[in-house]
């Protein structure tokens, strides 16, 4: 396949270049053997490409989040915001274990984490492109090649998952250029072991959200428990803490301005390598479209549950994700407006194209194609978002479920949709009884008929094909949720595996309303599947010749983040947001006192107050600070996913937790700018400092293995 | 008088714990030899101390701001903001120098600078405390003790304004501990010779006002005028350049981050004695009640100029003035909510007290003197505040003056009331002329009937004894304007030189309140003579206590400012405004690029942008910035009237110009934080950068001595 011009090795030796950037397979990492070794990383890159050995095998991941094991006795560290589904449905009124936090003192007192507490440990990671691409031919309409890919990858997954103990996952990478398969354990009895007060690890809350100085104690403890044969098992009260034979050791010992790091994680999604035209669309259209859409949404629930504080705790989930999309999207506008990336990419693309443009033999409508599937994907987009705008309301999205899943469910397992298999049906069914802790049907129906009215307001590029007739009138709301009984979870859950023509007889409103809607939705969803299969077969050749172009620059190329293990590395720094300011690269507990108001998201416990105001810093005061610290920034390359990743020092001890990046960051999904990208990590000193002064988790202390400076 | 117990002078090398507070009087310089030295600055002690040599000889003062000499042909240098008037007043829908500056290319082409623009050289200090303190005696009532004073000053100043080139003044140093009297060559012909626009000279305007970072360019220069005797004489043509022996040399050798600064220049009012309790008074009642108060007549002033655009132009200096000072009393309130400032106090007057109380032979009633006068001034000071809001309209305040000029007129001149003597003439003239920039009836009437309706829902402690019952009721004020002529300026100063008899028989409504009022107003001014007199009995004594007490620290003590020559020191220095963030010391020309709106106040001129982008930087740009810096924080001791004071490296050459200070160091004028206070000083280098490249103001440029980096 190389069909390209490439120049000699020694120019490799470029890569120093590209700094931070990047979050590399594993398999990668020896690529970048000279760059870690200039910034001081010790460990060797063939041992970090090793999933195997330590300290690869020591990381995990967990529901959107990653993690990593820090005993032998499956003991995982996270992000508090990680663990929040657990702390939360373990707090009662009585037990307020969100404000108070919750340390379990023995192994019988640790909680169970609920349906969505999982650990995922990735143990085998194959390049399966061959087989997902055998009998794939270049000829084949969108459909066609999206239907062989599917059909493959579901019958690799199968062959994998015939060990019930396995989840495994066929993701693409460079959008099929190669296909991995990942084995991962999926170890289903997590319980809660220790998390500080909300106001440790979720201090500043949404305030500080994308923000810095940032003072977040943000960590938990899970531990992972199997059954007694050591293989995954249902919750029982018979199983045992998994022995976790490799984990990290925690270094207390300190990091200063420039030291390295190392982070390994599950980065979620990435658009690096997005056309200027992409970005444009998403800068004019998509993400000012979704602004307005989440801010109309937002006002619709605050309108709803006024005066009602029981109504405000139900959304307040809801509510928080809303926002951090919202801030996460507004971030996106503001850096785009900030700094012209669009034209950035024109530059780089204008290059790339007359570079590609100069070698012999390549494809002359290559570029065309692209631009034609980009350009039909853009459009498709729009209508997506029209859909998922008509379609906010909560109870016609389970009825929609409920339709397929009896649809679904009709055919042989191979047969049925990705999502609607055997192997989903447990998520589904936790989906549908999630439900009932953020739903009140005054509000769903204030958001159902607020968002069919925002539908028929969108521009003509966002009306879906055959919608608009079959929905109904906004006045109908309140006839249709008077005549629907999907608001009681048990007459929901009751639907689950009921056939089609069951559903079809139903008078419910809105399994009607599903009923009637299904033709379009699954358009839309045969339209995007033939137009997977058209970008699918259109952007691997494209990524091939960047590839081959990044090459000849000497550099290696990343793939974007799709939810699979990555590497990146960086250097503790700070930044300036703006000329005449700097930021970071470390805040205090000093900052603590100073931000306390009293009030949430700043009110600290009193007794770290006091700790603080005593200087009871106990081994974790940093020389040059003179003080605890309590998080810090790095140059190293993340997204969301990477919450609760590990950050280790040039050795590979866990010096930090990754949970957040810098307002001014947010772009780095679409462009990394290696001057403005810091993400924001938790020092493991304060951790430590708040486990041994604040919340006196002996326990937990003993159970890890700590390296502490030495006494002066 | 030395009757404290003083340790021996080896302690005062102690002094250097004091870094950079203080505002010294020049003769106090050789006592702080050895911290001079040690942050570098070469220029001997004494030879700062002596106001006839240089540099200090080419420091001058204009009406509430600083200056300084930068050619032997009268050349002043001073900030934008406190040329503004003169630039204002030559500007016309023709010819707006506001917008796009001014450069006179020849002296036949400066422009007159009005009636306000003036430049003040002091020529000679001295020590007048015995002249001015003999008679008074211990037992003399407050007002006997005022009066005394009051008396010996309007003589000392009487003899020395017999030289009519001269202005006089006799300020009290610690509130009458001493009392200097300065004599200030007043030259009245002052003419401007370059201003940059305002998207320069103001660039970032109110927005920016007492923030970092900061991109403004305030310089510009006057030129001062003499009769051809050499010495001050009314504005004519005839006039020439004054021949100014002293003046600074520029040096764009340009400075780093730690480098030592001068400055020198004439700061208004600081409080940095008051007790504990006056800062408490000011806190938790003053600066609210001021804050509420501004904020409601800016309200008014809002609501009554709306739709008319003439008349928000009138109001625009107002509107500036008052936000302003609203923005220094909210950055006082939120210094005060930060640190509790009177807490820090408490502490330092507790171990005053003790030190006190063990000093032999002291007075034994002098603290409780103390707080019983200081308890007194803080309750006048009270009902001050409600006579000055319900006298808050501009006709009823300049139909007092004219009353009380017609009274004071008819007493011998030594007997006037200080401020209504023959030498305020002038100023009262201007100040009743001036008027007419920034009024119209109808807003001022507004702002009348508002005011009475606030003051009459002002707490008790702030009416003003008898004077309810005078005041028309808010409903009045239609009438009132209805039957004035004051808001026309002829007939306004037409009233100058009647006598009271006439003022008394006029049938216009303000002049009418005025003569009704005027009692009260009168017993309020006697009550804060009698005051005034009980203030600078006690506090003298209780200040020569302090100086003991900070000498037996080895410490110097230096008097709160009150309008005359200072000298300060401090190094270039960033500042943590809060933990994990670090500001300054440098802006660069970059940043106004990226605060770049093409809306005022971030529309920097199309020109300057061009040279920025094109990175024409001449010779000044900085080898650390890599680019041209604009302005850059110092530790400093400032306050207002410090504008455009002289920033000089360690050789006593012009590196910059104070014009500001952050928003975080507002408190400064009640307690110095060194962590915290910083002054904003212009870069020399970006005010030539801006002559040089973008105004091509080369004329001005040839006539100053500039000292460039050495060639690379």
């Amino acid at each position: 396949m190389l069909k390209y011009l490439v120049l000699p090795a020694a120019i490799l030796g470029a890569a120093a270049a590209h700094a931070d950037e990047g979050q590399w397979q594993p398999y990668q990492l020896p690529q970048l053997k000279s760059e870690l070794q200039r910034i001081g990383i010790t460990i060797p890159a063939e041992k970090l490409a090793d999933l195997s050995k330590h300290p690869m095998s020591a990381i995990v991941a967990l529901p959107g989040c990653s993690a990593s094991f820090v005993s032998d006795a499956g003991l995982v560290v996270t992000n508090h915001h990680c663990a929040y589904g657990a702390i939360q449905r373990n707090s009662t009124p009585e037990h307020n274990y969100i404000v108070d936090g919750f340390l379990a003192k023995t192994r019988a007192q640790e909680l169970p984490g609920g349906p969505n507490a999982l650990v995922y440990v990735t143990d085998k990671v194959e390049n399966v492109t061959a087989r997902v691409l055998k009998g794939v031919t270049a000829t084949m309409s969108g459909r066609q090649r999206n239907d062989a890919v599917e059909k493959a990858v579901k019958a690799l997954i199968a062959e994998c998952e015939s060990d019930k103990g396995y989840r495994c996952s066929v993701p693409a990478f460079h959008r099929g250029l190669e296909y991995y398969r990942i084995r991962q354990m999926m170890i289903r009895d997590v319980r809660l072991v220790y998390a500080p007060p909300d106001m440790i690890g979720n201090y500043g809350g949404d305030i500080d959200n994308y923000e810095w100085p940032r003072h977040t104690g943000d960590f938990s403890f899970l531990r992972a428990y199997v059954g007694k044969d050591g293989r995954p098992a249902d919750p029982s009260p018979d199983n045992v803490p998994y022995h976790s034979r490799d984990f990290l050791v925690l270094s207390a010992e300190g990091l200063r301005n420039g030291d390295p790091v190392l982070l390994a994680g599950y980065p979620g999604r990435t658009s690096r390598y997005k056309l200027p035209s992409e970005i444009r669309a998403a800068r004019d259209v998509g993400y000012p479209a979704r602004v307005a859409e989440i801010q109309a949404d937002l006002d619709v629930i605050a309108a709803a549950t006024k005066g009602s504080e029981a109504a405000q705790v139900r959304y307040a989930s809801v509510v928080k994700g809303l926002n951090n999309v919202m801030k996460k999207s507004q971030g996106l506008m503001d850096g785009f407006a900030r700094k012209d990336i669009a034209a950035v990419k024109d530059a780089q693309d204008a290059v790339f194209r007359a570079w590609y443009g100069a070698q012999p033999g390549v494809s002359k409508t290559l570029l065309a194609e692209l631009d034609a599937v980009i350009g039909a994907d853009i459009a498709l987009g729009d209508e997506e978002f029209g859909y998922s705008v008509a379609t906010t309301g909560e109870l016609l999205k389970s009825a929609t479920t409920l339709y397929r899943l009896a649809l679904e469910g009709a055919k042989p397992d191979a047969e049925r949709e990705t999502g609607y298999q055997q192997r989903d049906a447990s998520f589904i069914k936790a989906r549908l009884t999630r439900l009932e802790q953020s739903y009140v049907a005054a509000v769903d129906q204030a958001r159902f008929a607020a968002s069919l009215r925002r539908y028929a307001k969108l521009p003509t590029s966002m009306h879906v094909a055959g919608l608009d007739a079959l929905l109904p009138a906004p006045e109908a709301a309140t006839a249709m949720y008077a005549q629907t009984q999907l608001g009681d979870t048990a007459a929901r859950l009751a639907w689950i595996g009921k056939d089609a023509a069951a559903v079809k007889a139903s008078d419910d409103a809105f399994l009607k309303l599903a009923v009637k809607l299904d033709a379009v939705g699954q358009s839309l969803k045969e339209r995007r599947k033939e137009l997977d299969g058209n970008l699918e077969r259109v952007i691997p050749r494209y990524m091939e010749a960047v590839i081959a172009w990044k090459k000849s620059q000497g550099k290696p190329v990343y793939p974007d983040a799709n939810g699979t293990l990555r590497v990146t590395y960086g250097t503790v720094a700070p930044y300036s947001p703006r000329d005449g300011i700097s930021k970071g690269p470390f805040t205090t507990v000093d900052g603590i006192v100073e931000k306390h108001t009293g009030k949430e998201p700043f009110d600290a416990p009193a007794r770290e107050l006091e700790a603080i105001k005593a200087k009871r810093y106990g081994r974790f005061k940093d020389d040059v600070l003179g003080t605890v610290p309590v998080d810090f920034l790095s140059s190293a390359d993340t997204t969301g996913g990477n919450s609760g990743s590990a950050v280790m020092n040039r050795r590979g001890e866990l010096i930090g937790l990754n949970f957040d990046s810098t307002y001014e960051s947010i772009t780095k999904d679409w462009y990394f700018d290696p001057a403005i990208t810091r993400a924001i990590h938790l020092d493991i000193r304060y951790m430590l400092w708040v486990m041994s002064e604040v919340d006196h988790a002996d326990n937990v202390l003993k159970e890890m293995t700590i390296k502490y400076p030495a006494k002066k």
